[in-house]
């Protein structure tokens, strides 16, 4: 049997670039990650080390600092478009470019009731990101949040599972449901404003999660995929990852103090995973 | 020349404790990383491992969470306070008790204007920290804020520094200045509420950052420490740590594009770090 | 058009096992990190939150470990084999286990020549890895080596590449190849001995990073890819991905001191990554 | 009271530098990560934002790299007395400089019984770390090891230590004992060959560890401090930070399984720390 080259891809990862956009009353403060990868007719670099076809990913990477300045003005997506466009268009040996970015976020501080026109606070674990494909002839856009922590403290229960030789889980009526949860979806038709479907898919999937009576974590991820694609028309599909990060009840009983579902012990692992997409037939 | 036991301590760390507090109209979610430090007569352990009068670290763990019931009603800094109390009374071989806590912060989520009484969203980087120490007489009791990400996009400078053999870094009268800060405070006299106290620091701490006319660092790291001092009378001082999240100009010129301070390279390392602390004659 | 569930899976993620083998002359030392991942008939408890057909995380976690006094005694892929067969011949609602090992490295520590009968040495990055998928007829096993990081300083050059607009890199004809890579195989047929391929087909890699002249990354993973098919008869195919850790040349002659490709930047940030599959016709 | 600045210090952190000497039978590659501090005459800069007296950290990484060339030629220690000697030296206004250095540990692969002349694994914890601390008048030197994961499965005994009303731990014979240690030892005098007494010294703590019959950590940390102050005049004190890695027997008498110390959990957190300092009188 010969041996030959599959499927593969190459490209910079984790191009951190941040933008200020000066706006008269204050100034719009950017952050992303962007990550470019190349898939097209690079057998003979792989086979004969002939680099003719290679665009450096160091020259990735500075074509991306370059056409921030004019054409990273607004969503990440509108700007993944453009970057991804640009490889396909100016590199015919480029079958498909797949431009992703996650933006980390921040938020101008509050002082007297007002936000600050220059001044930033960041750190959140959540990123908002974008997964772009363009070929020849299409473009697909898939848009997410990522490592968003949320937790209700009440209305999720766990019962009435399977029972064997190695449970000692006990059932419960009330517990704490938390994930740090990466959630994606594929629009289809591309929307007009990107940023405004992002913040409106957001406050759907927030609000179903907190108005959910859940009987499982299976039951939410459900729960908050279709109702994204109940009220969104032009989302496909919603693919959500949901890693369970468990709060344990304490034993307090075995110190003679009453349990009352109030002391819990936060663990990282193991970890409870469960991911499903939810879709239109 | 004899070989001897020198300074020595042993404890619990990284305890991960979350409670709901249970109001009429809402839920408190609160969640805290908790470690303990004993000091005290525990040489023959070393010596001859001998561990009469070693507490273990399990048992310190259990002491957390059992006495978190009771104890952890209001500030981080009340709960550290009775904890070390707890160790240095209960063990006379404990000469001194440090234990240090860490709150991660959650808010609850706003939907239609509102807050939701039972749905968090968590995962950002800053803490609000406590390390309180206690011994048979005395008590002190250092709180601050951890991993605090803030940035302004103007009003920093960085001008009329030493100039050598091995100067590349160009001046600049209009710079980003982000850093990922923990800034510590010893009370002293201990207030009666903490939380009132820290919220209040925290609030001068960003109301002076968003306000300096920065020319270096370490201008702004003084002032900062002052401020706190200037306001709260009983802080006896301010150590702050001030990592620089260095937001690198892009040089776009090699490209023909005109530079104009918008594109930045967002690099974790190498950093400047600019520690110092501001303190009462 | 109705909304409907799609692909999903649940399981427990990142559970820590470490295991004892008492031999006659020493004792071995194993720690490993297993997920669970199970696929089936799970659309009511999404839909319905019924979870009559849900086996718990936590009981699949307390499963490894109550499995492995008995079924841990050699490879992690006959563990992991064996923990699959377990959820899908008890489990009838499961269509398909998928049990990933990875397993962390130790060494007995060399004294006056000879290896300790129990003290072990670990803290590597490097995992051998193993994901097995088992329906109720098939199973596969794809095994492989995690975040091994390897480095040459010589032999590796990157020359005759696309030229453009952005292009700043240089040509090198001797630069350091780094990359902690990450590469993994799919045996077909089963071997009977998995250590043994596991060691032969690792000590293939090395050689063949080591000996090759490299015109690019892409050259050194295809050969590497190559190399194992043709030495292993049982090796369908080779999945590389290898992250360039690039180790840039410092520009020493702008301060007048000669280039002789000695001193060097080591980034994390951004990097190249080059992945692709050798497989056979 | 008025407000005055107190101890700081500023400088630049994680300089990633790699090099490469050539040797004639093979290349030598070394990876380390420097951080330079400065103390001195900085009042101004914090006070009045005057930078005159400030090297910027930038011309400090510079520095580093332009240095490495012909200074770093063996030991990290040496190199840091350089270094620190330099800034001390060439900067009037800087009182103190220190210099920490962390050497990234790299082994020649093995093939065919021979270390490859420039093929290298790298990707452990353990790291070799010096921090240098020098002022006009006198120099330190405090060498160690950092992030070492040792571990042994048997010779470690918990016992006879205070039961009280939260313990739940149970008394063992026969435990795991595994610790990410950091040992830091201060040498006087200083030695003429840094990397042979750090070899020296490695091996005795290595020795020590694995034929101790430990008793409790603290009295393994002692034992290993004070192996290393009986073997090496040269040495001052040792300074041992011993985290607990835990390895907890799981319950499997639950499942009417015999528990014969085989199967733990591998846990990180919460996690004992035990630290001390072995000295001379």
């Amino acid at each position: 049997m010969k041996i030959r080259l599959g499927e593969n891809s190459y490209g910079k990862n984790a191009i951190q670039l941040s933008k200020i956009i000066r706006h008269p009353a204050y100034h719009e403060f950017r952050q992303i990650t962007v990550s470019v990868s190349l898939k097209g007719d690079f057998e003979e670099a792989h086979t004969n080390g002939d680099n003719s076809k290679i665009l450096p990913t160091d020259t990735q990477k500075n074509t991306v600092y370059a056409l921030a300045k004019d054409h990273f003005k607004s969503s990440v997506e509108d700007f993944a478009i453009y970057l991804a466009n640009h490889f396909v268009s100016t590199q015919p040996q480029v079958g498909t470019a797949t431009v992703a970015i996650a933006e980390h976020l921040y938020q101008r501080i509050m002082l007297d009731g007002n936000e600050h026109p220059h001044t930033y606070i960041g750190g959140g674990s959540e990123k908002h990101t974008t997964v772009v494909t363009k070929d020849a002839t299409s473009v697909s856009v898939t848009s997410g949040i990522a490592d968003l922590l949320i937790l209700k403290t009440t209305d999720s229960a766990f019962e009435k599972y399977i029972k064997d030789t190695y449970t000692t889980l006990k059932e419960t009526s009330d517990r704490i449901l938390a994930t740090k949860c990466t959630i994606t979806w594929e629009y289809d038709p591309l929307p007009a404003d990107y940023t405004e479907q992002y913040n409106s898919i957001r406050e759907v999937l927030l609000r179903t999660f907190a108005g959910h009576k859940s009987l499982s974590v299976q039951q939410t991820l459900y729960a908050m995929g279709a109702a994204v694609l109940e009220s969104h028309a032009n989302v496909k599909d919603v693919y959500l990852e949901m890693p369970n990060k468990h709060h344990i009840p304490f034993n307090l009983e075995q110190f003679n103090i009453r349990h009352e579902n109030e002391i819990f012990m936060a663990t990282d692992e193991p970890y409870g995973l469960i991911s499903g997409r939810v879709t239109r037939e």
